[in-house]
């Protein structure tokens, strides 16, 4: 048997490694048409960043071993031929040409199966500009190594990127600093478009502008202007021009189909290779995998295209076992992505508020904040979760988490309960782990479940920080009730004009100085004493009363604009 | 309505806060017979450690405010009369008899509903001596203060820990360090017997003795002797005698049943308050939840009594709300428990392998470890994770986790599978978090789930390090292949006679050299070279081989005993 792979960096690898160990007979050969094999492209920000120093780092094994050509070879009995190109399929024959990129010598070569691990290319706007020198991309280790020498021998003041979505972020966290001022440069009205909704983009947008990042929304790149060298100097924008010393386009990634649409393979609507739940493709002796491949969505069941390492690792290996008659089959995905930047914890599972309403479900969504372990140990930070439910039956839609705390972890416990169409009581009831270091004695993720439910059954009347701001800004007369402690409130002042200061401790005695007249809005850090508080005046005959969902945590963000 | 609590530490106060919530009319009253309130139990090791300095640290909320009388007054619209003893429950007139436990002075109460919280009392054994000066238990503030004095104006440099359960542990840890020495006497022969199965438990043993407790496993203690001042000076043990200057007794609680079945409420047959789903007893009007009450577990549908916080706390949810007509249940337990203590994170969730096969489960089982984020990023740590599995279906039972590095949020991710009935498959498709601060591209949890079912399907031939070292002991011919890179194997030479090394890298030219009349068992750090090592050979036509689980980091926790 003779098994082919396109591509030679996740799930090729992947691919070959799994099947030899299921196979000693087959032929396992491996074409990448650059040089490099198996890396971690997913640390090229951190390379960048200067915390990991060597860009091999990305290419060891934790053992301390090269992934070349005679790693494969070596270790996995798999061959590997670098800087060959696959040109084209003959699908009738069963035979894939390929050209030496260096030498230009061409080979046909027979396969029994071929996997298609093309992966993706970035997706550059088509705008003036774009190859001048000092414009860069973050794909390849090459791209990578680019920038980053080009950064330090260059000692460069001023960058700006183009795009906010995960690699954007991560490259303006990796360049940004006290040395290095960043540009951000978004289309859309938010950073990281196409993972978070707007509220908790914000929390994103406020920690990025505090650690000096100048972040223009909805602000198109038109075009980028070069000096007499030929090099970028000035991007212009729909909101005026930035000068800048070097342009990171990060604007997205497109999958590499060129291969296999010339070999008449079916595209699938996302524009990526489309895949039955095997990974094959239309025709039977051809797999797929990775970036240049469609996957189906576990809440919506239409395909969708997110490329990612985590699943195309978890491909690669339902390709082997089914070549080899292992029934495997490869599940829809939740879409589940997550970055650390700028000191946050930052990600999202299933469906987004604003995707789950434009999709017709009647949702009730949820923001709470909370803290990863108790306070009195030593360490601990906030968190902020966003639950995304059907307001019928609190089935779980989706998820989102940012903070400076621990909140991937948290996210990986509701993507795993979405797996399992949870809704909000089987959140509550989960039997979730506690000793003072990891979590509070409700979970963080259990309060923001309980939050979901009061909200959705009317035990709790919430608002949010954005209906609120918009209520503020058209002139309704709101009084905001401030009920943290004293020092709290003297160390971080809520900036609205009339903001009225009683300790919840102290409301039982001072809930008649409470307006009647007009919505009250209790306000805390987190949201928890809020809503206790607001329970508190209903009990008093208040009838106009809502908390502030995330208490301050989330509404610093906002108050601002106010 | 009149709701009484009786106890006042997590389940009164909860089911206060959550009752006053929901209804502003009710009449809420907490007994406690002692003089604190809502405080942390789980944080008092933390607090001998001196990692919370203050004692009242355990008791003061988020937002620096103390959790006492005034505090359930104010802030949550409850009332409390500490120093104050239930004495008996009249059912039929629906009273409870109260006394000051300082005044004396007796009244009796009015109730439409009692909820009973009256909590554990520490098991301790009936041996000579354990009122002695000087012998401790570590169950309430009160304890942890006197223990935490006692041993700071001691200045005391030798304390024997009784009892190896979750707070037995947690206690060895506060205490143990270069000036004060821990000897630890456990009666079963392995550490946290009710927590984790015998070889993982190893891995606790191995971390604690590393960091100088001396542990006296099977080693029921049968008096404590006293000196002149009636104070402990030494434990009789069934393995001789400790010279010592404290004790501290860490047998495990019992459930303070006594009031509850005074009054002839049912008590179950683990010697707690029989419930049903809503935490009702069997009279209507009365609840019991928290430590005095059992729960139902998933897997086995069985009653457990295993009292913790975090299940207290959910208790107290739906006690309140199915007091006002909100539909909630409480739902089975998995006992997912976690401790850190000695730098590593230890839990468990669902049945153990040895209750699972007790039971009568056909269980298969993996051991492996791998790293908790990419090695690349500078913060990474290793765990060790045992899943426990049906072997017709693969469907979970239980998981256990070890690891200096996040194992506890890879525990509540396998708990809410396990809620879900999760098998294998289930948890190898988990659209888990990926980005190299947070995981490998493949996580861990998900190494574990492959591993589990490569094993199952007979992929991968494996042997535990328990196994091996018995087939050792027995004088069987096994020959040791130490597949790992040159540097390490002289960093930390595998130390059993015999030993032989060739590197995964050259295997594939070496093969020959490895012998093929005895079972080959081949060796690594984790378990994944082994694997690879193991799946080359039987190419090679070897058909006595099988790689170490776990690799070294469970295996060096036995081969001493070689
Ligand atoms: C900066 C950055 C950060 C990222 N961070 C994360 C993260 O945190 N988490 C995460 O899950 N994912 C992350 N990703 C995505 C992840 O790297 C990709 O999902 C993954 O690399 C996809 O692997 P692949 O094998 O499908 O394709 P690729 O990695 O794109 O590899 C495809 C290979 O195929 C070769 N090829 C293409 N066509 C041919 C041909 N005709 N002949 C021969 N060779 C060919 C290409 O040269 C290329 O080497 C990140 C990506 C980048 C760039
Ligand atoms: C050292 C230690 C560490 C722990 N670590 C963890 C951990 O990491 N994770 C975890 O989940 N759990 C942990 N626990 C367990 C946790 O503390 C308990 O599960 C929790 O306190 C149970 O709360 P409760 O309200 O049911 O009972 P309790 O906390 O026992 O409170 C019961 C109260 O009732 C009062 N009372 C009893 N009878 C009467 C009466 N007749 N009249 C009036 N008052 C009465 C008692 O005085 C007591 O104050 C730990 C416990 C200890 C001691
Ligand atoms: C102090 C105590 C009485 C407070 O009870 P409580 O007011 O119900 O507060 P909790 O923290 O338990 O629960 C938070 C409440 O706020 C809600 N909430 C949590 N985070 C929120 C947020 N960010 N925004 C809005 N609401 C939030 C929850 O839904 C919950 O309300 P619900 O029960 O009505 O649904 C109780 O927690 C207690 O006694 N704890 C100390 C003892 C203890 O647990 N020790 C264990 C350690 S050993
Ligand atoms: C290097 C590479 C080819 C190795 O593939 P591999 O040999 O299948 O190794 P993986 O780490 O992927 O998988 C580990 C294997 O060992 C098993 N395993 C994992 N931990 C184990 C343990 N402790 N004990 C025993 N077996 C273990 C797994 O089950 C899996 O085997 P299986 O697929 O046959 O079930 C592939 O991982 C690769 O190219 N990775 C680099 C690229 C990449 O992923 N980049 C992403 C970051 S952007
Ligand atoms: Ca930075
Ligand atoms: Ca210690």
């Amino acid at each position: 048997m003779k098994v082919i792979m396109v591509g030679g960096v996740v799930v090729g690898p992947k691919v070959s490694a799994r099947l030899r160990r299921l196979n000693s007979e087959a032929e396992i050969t491996i074409i990448e048409k650059g040089s490099l094999l198996s890396y971690g492209a997913c640390g090229l920000p951190l390379y960048v960043a200067n915390l990991v120093p060597q860009l091999d780092g990305l290419m060891r094994t934790s053992y301390g071993v090269l992934r070349d050509t005679d790693f494969f070879q070596s270790q996995k009995d798999v061959n590997v031929l670098t800087q060959t190109e696959a040109v084209k399929i003959d699908r009738a024959h069963k035979k894939v040409f390929v050209r030496n990129v260096v030498t230009g010598v061409e080979e046909t070569l027979d396969y029994d199966y071929l996997v298609l691990a093309t992966g993706a290319k970035p997706s550059v706007p088509p705008i003036p500009g774009v190859n001048l020198g000092q414009v860069f991309t973050l794909h390849r280790p090459q791209d990578a190594q680019a920038l980053k020498e080009f950064i330090k021998t260059k000692k460069v003041k001023h960058v700006t990127v183009m795009g906010s979505g995960l690699i954007g972020i991560e490259t303006a966290d990796a360049l940004a600093g006290p040395r290095l001022k960043v540009t951000l440069c978004e289309a859309e009205s938010q950073v990281l478009p196409k993972l978070l909704d707007g509220d908790m983009a914000k929390l994103v947008e406020r920690q990025m502008e505090g650690q000096g990042v100048d972040i223009r929304l909805s602000c198109r790149v038109k075009a980028l202007e070069g000096d007499a060298e030929g090099n970028v100097c000035r991007v212009q924008t729909e909101q005026g021009t930035i000068e800048t010393e070097a342009v990171v386009i990060a604007t997205g990634v497109r999958p590499e189909v060129s291969l296999a649409r010339e070999a008449g393979l079916m595209i699938g609507s996302t524009g990526a290779i489309k895949v039955d739940e095997h990974m094959m493709t239309n025709d039977p002796a051809i797999y797929a995998g990775g970036d240049c491949a469609e996957q189906l969505h576990l809440v919506t069941g239409e395909p969708v295209y997110i490329p990612l390492a985590s699943t195309a690792n978890k491909q690669g290996r339902v390709i082997a076992d089914h070549m080899m008659g292992i029934s495997a089959r490869y599940a829809p995905v939740e879409g589940t992505s997550v970055l650390q930047a700028f000191d946050l914890n930052i990600g999202r599972t299933g469906l987004g508020e604003a995707e789950a309403r434009k999709r017709g479900y009647n949702v009730v969504t949820s923001v709470s904040s909370g803290l990863d372990s108790t306070h009195y140990y030593p360490m601990h930070a906030n968190i902020t979760i966003k639950l995304i439910a059907e307001q019928e039956n609190g089935r779980l839609l989706g998820a989102q988490v940012c903070g400076v705390g621990e909140s991937v972890k948290r996210l990986d416990v509701l993507a795993t309960a979405l797996k399992f169409g949870a809704n909000v009581r089987d959140l509550i009831d989960l039997d979730l782990a506690y000793a003072p270091p990891f979590a509070t004695a409700i979970d963080v993720l259990i309060h923001a479940a309980t939050t979901l439910e009061n909200i959705r059954l009317g035990v709790a009347k919430a608002i949010t920080a954005e209906a609120l701001v918009s209520r503020l800004q058209a002139g309704e007369k709101i009084c905001l009730l401030d009920v943290r402690e004293r020092e709290e409130v003297a160390a971080n002042p809520l900036s609205i004009e009339g903001t009225m200061v009683i300790a919840l401790g102290e409301l039982r005695e001072r809930w008649e100085e409470v307006p009647k007249d007009s919505l009250v809005v209790t306000v805390c850090g987190l949201g928890i004493r809020g809503y206790d508080a607001a329970c508190m005046l209903e009990r008093k005959g208040a009838d106009q009363v809502v908390f502030l969902q995330g208490g301050l945590s989330v509404g610093n963000a906002y108050f601002d604009q106010v």
